[in-house]
């Protein structure tokens, strides 16, 4: 297991770059528009993991409720697992409260799921099965 | 340059624990206390990175006060960097606001040194320099 990546809700990305810019003394590695979830994505390549910066496209964007709610900061937490479905499983029978009780399809095609805040100290974790 | 951990601010360790435990399939890799933060830390070593779950072990904890404020969740993000001086007179040059201007000593004897989350789009950004 490793950090796959940390998601950074920001208002706007070029006012939020220059910063990270400086920060991480680059500029992002790529930018893509995830349009499932209605967000448009700098990522930092960072050793193994990534950090992502991310910009609602649409006010009606996860990112965008996010932030109205709790302003920027850092909206999910990436964990890069062995076997999402496996896991999902043994999660659901120790009782830990889930928003996807089956994998699905995230950005690049990968298995993905989020685990509820709820039962995770206020985190929004995400589960990823890498390719 | 890498994540070096992600620090997720708890009421109880004791209840957070469990959930952390079965999402990360062990128990943490060691718990101490950090006098100077006034906080109990449960550390899970992930691959080249950490995470820490704080739980704050005075009402006068900086922890204790971003729970009362915001409740549980992430609280800092902190980023392995070869020189933490160099990069604070980098960031400075830049217009970045900083809470700490020079470095510090951290738990582990470490130099660390605190971003202000006003630059980073509301993040708390911690650099440390590996010994």
């Amino acid at each position: 297991m490793k950090i796959h990546h940390v998601g950074i809700a920001v208002e706007s990305l070029s006012a939020a770059l220059p910063a990270f810019e400086k920060l991480l003394g680059r500029p992002p590695d790529s930018q893509e528009i995830v349009a499932d979830q209605k967000v448009r994505v700098a990522v930092f390549n960072l050793g193994e993991s990534r950090i992502e910066l991310l910009e609602a496209t649409d006010a009606d964007s996860p990112v965008a409720h996010f932030i109205a709610k709790r302003g920027q900061g850092i909206h999910h937490l990436t964990l890069a697992v062995p076997k999402v479905k496996e896991r999902l499983r043994e999660l659901e029978a120790a009782g830990i409260r889930l928003i996807d009780r089956q994998p699905r399809s995230g950005a690049g095609g990968e298995r993905i799921a989020f685990v509820h805040p709820a039962s995770t100290a206020g985190v929004l974790i995400e589960l990823v099965e890498e390719k």
